[in-house]
């Protein structure tokens, strides 16, 4: 998908929510566990009752590979009734991959080319040879971790690398790599006042943005500080939406949670 | 598996030889194409031919999952391979993940509990939430990259950051971290010369070190400045070893490569 795709699901939806599809089968209703594959079950229904109010759906691999290969069979499976049923939504292998330079090639060819993702992420510590492989992909987007939300981020991420905190090298670095136009950001929701100094060094990447909701991260300020013209922000929300409920109306529930939020970004949009 | 029986094999085997289990179907002999899992062939045939000349087998994920559901079959069976016909074995998943809290604990658990793993390979940029719940695992090890054999490897880890180099604070802020002492850490061989500051912060950790051979590494260097009363070294050599013939005769051309370097590894041990 090219990033003007993106952009017009958007403008028509009024939606920039993302949906993490991040399944946990202790918390899924426990009368889908009777169904053949329960992951697949709960994430088909989620994904009919929300696909109308958001535009990208994230699962993190880590769910998946935790059941082995029925977990990514699980997977495969989600990916393709996506592609197949809904192909006008962005999708995100949220796997934060990253290895020297052929091996990095596996990975991008894995999540775009066979599993069929629009966008995968990944993690920095490895530097150029390790993202450029993914970067050259036609069409596909890379997602680096720039300023993550949890509390380690302030481990490295924030402390001062050559007179600037490492994320804004990470970010301005990221830039000169050839094919820099396919990367996009993850910068967590928790910490807003960020966003202003962000995106003085990139004013129109897309950032995808968890933190919202669970992890105290507030809507408005991110988009205070972090929208551009075009956007520019992919906001994610998992356990707010796909646990809403646990009993057999959970898909609606998390229809109605999706709303909520997809109408706070309308207001916004308009 | 615990430090000391891997230390007692070490001393028994006289190596510290890590074989990498990088399987590309493009470059295995192609007479194994025929067989039903031809990546679990090939490494049961590497496996019985070199078992007694390492202490350790690594595959990198990367091969596997490019492979899909068919990859992680040969993943699996090769780990229950290795620890049912070679328990002494330490085993190595290179998966370089790195996740929030509950995420890592989802990648652990993957690693350690179902494919059973003595280690896996992790990324530090999320900082101590998402290399902790790795720890929480008695007896298993988790192996955080400090510094990569890379070219990117300049990118961002030997960045000045608050007057000391990124991979140095990596190194150091890891030691305060709950249960730090199942921790090992990744260094290149190509970066010879850092062995003897990194053992001033980590006199006594168990160095992964990749770069030996093909990537231009050399033995002897790294011993003399990071060898440590316990060796606390894993050379590691992938392509090298299970690439030394791609015709019929790959096995023994491989046990031919991997006893060079243990040969030369038991005249330093010696």
């Amino acid at each position: 998908m090219t990033t003007k795709q993106l952009i017009e699901q958007i403008q028509k939806k009024k939606t920039f929510l993302c949906i993490g599809l991040d399944v946990d089968l202790n918390k899924i209703p426990q009368h889908l566990l009777k169904e053949e594959d329960p992951i697949f079950a709960f994430n088909k229904a989620i994904i009919d009752a929300t696909h109308h109010l958001c535009v990208a759906y994230k699962p993190n691999t880590a769910f998946y590979e935790a059941y082995g290969i029925k977990g990514w069979k699980s997977l495969e499976k989600t990916i393709k009734y996506l592609n197949e049923k809904y192909p006008e939504i962005f999708t995100i292998a949220d796997a934060k991959r990253g290895d020297i330079g052929n091996t990095s090639t596996m990975y991008a060819k894995a999540f775009f080319e066979d599993l069929a993702f629009d966008s995968v992420t990944v993690a920095p510590y490895m530097g150029k040879d390790s993202v450029e492989p993914f970067l050259a992909f036609k069409d596909k987007h890379t997602i680096m971790l720039a300023l993550t939300s949890n509390a380690g981020a302030f481990d490295f991420q924030t402390k001062t690398v050559d007179g600037k905190e490492l994320y804004k090298q990470v970010l301005e670095t990221s830039k000169t790599w050839t094919n820099a136009e396919n990367l996009m950001y993850v910068v967590g929701a928790t910490k807003a006042e960020y966003f202003a100094d962000i995106r003085k060094i990139i004013p129109n990447s897309f950032l995808l943005v968890p933190g919202v909701g669970a992890q105290g991260g507030n809507l408005q300020d991110v988009c205070k500080y972090g929208m551009t013209d075009n956007v520019g922000l992919l906001i994610n929300s998992s356990r707010g939406i796909i646990y809403a409920s646990q009993n057999e109306d959970f898909a609606e529930a998390a229809a109605k949670s999706a709303e909520i939020l997809q109408q706070e970004m309308k207001a916004i949009l308009e």
